[in-house]
């Protein structure tokens, strides 16, 4: 073991191999050693990059919770309030078939809910600023905002729904898209 | 403490303390002791009725879940797909509106899910049986599944959300009734 390791490589494989034993096993279910294994490294390996197994499922949650929140923010610089929505349900549906994986995770595991109180707020500030764009002001009526709660807790769960999963991407994220658009009151219009 | 405790009524009376202490402080953190406390009995009391915390968590769940078996079961007795539909999203909403904290505690706190693996299983279950009911047939097509997942979990999601706690039940009954009747296809309808 004299050779200098690639730091931020081995970071990023460990992430995803975290995450592909997550998906399969359950974060409770996986251990430290495990991901050793799989990534054919030691444990020492491993602890280098994280103390415990709590810091490996917040970096594998960390970009998208950190897209969510570039997402509000750009959506927020549209003049129009259908700009707006429109660029925050896109952001969003695209997020979520890319990150389907994570989401199924986020919605299912019982064990990465108690890790993850950093990214529930996170998940938490995005909502609300959601809702306020989506139901378009500081009071919104009670309408807009359960439509805005449903399309957007809805589409997260679909995403991440097992029985969605042989669905591919392109079709999930169309039909995604136009369940939101049919529930935020846009108008139909043919995806590219 | 020699008098005889009706016994029905104070394990009645323990799970109610226990959903509101629960969604005061969290399932994790709520202690027997705590609960005893509330009680106004001993922790030897609440030990005669439950074991574990898990006990009490999955008897707190146990008549929800037992409430969504029986409404798959009654729903897929119409003959017409039209009638199945109402029967099971009238009856979904009328349940996550009654239950509204056990349901705000399952979709946001991340000690219940641990403690619940039973009742997940039984929402599971519902969840396959809802979407064939929605999507009429063993082979319904995506937009259909689509649509029936994103309704559902969505309902359940909002039903519990802290955004919508101020909502009186009656208006979110007819919200909920209202974006579910719209995502499942179904003409709109005055709510009596």
């Amino acid at each position: 073991m004299t050779t200098v390791e690639p730091v931020a490589d081995t970071r990023t494989r460990l992430l995803a191999t975290a995450l592909r034993l997550f998906s399969e096993h359950g974060v409770e279910g996986t251990s430290l050693q495990m991901i050793a294994d799989e990534l054919g490294v030691t444990k020492a390996a491993v602890y280098y990059h994280f103390k415990t197994k709590s810091e490996i499922t917040e970096a594998v949650a960390e970009p998208g919770i950190r897209e969510l929140d570039e997402l509000v923010v750009e959506a927020a610089k549209h003049r129009r309030h259908g700009a707006r929505v429109d660029h925050l349900l896109d952001g969003f549906v695209d997020l979520v078939v890319r990150h389907r994986v994570l989401v199924a995770l986020f919605s299912s595991d019982p064990g990465i809910d108690a890790a993850l109180a950093k990214s529930r707020h996170g998940v938490e500030g995005f909502k609300q600023a959601l809702i306020s764009i989506v139901a378009g002001g500081p009071e919104p009526d009670v309408t807009a905002r359960v439509a805005a709660i449903v399309a957007f807790t809805g589409i997260a769960m679909a995403g991440g729904a097992p029985d969605l999963a042989e669905v591919d991407d392109e079709t999930l994220r169309q039909e995604l898209i136009g369940v939101g658009r049919r529930l935020l009151g846009r108008p139909r219009r043919r995806v590219c």
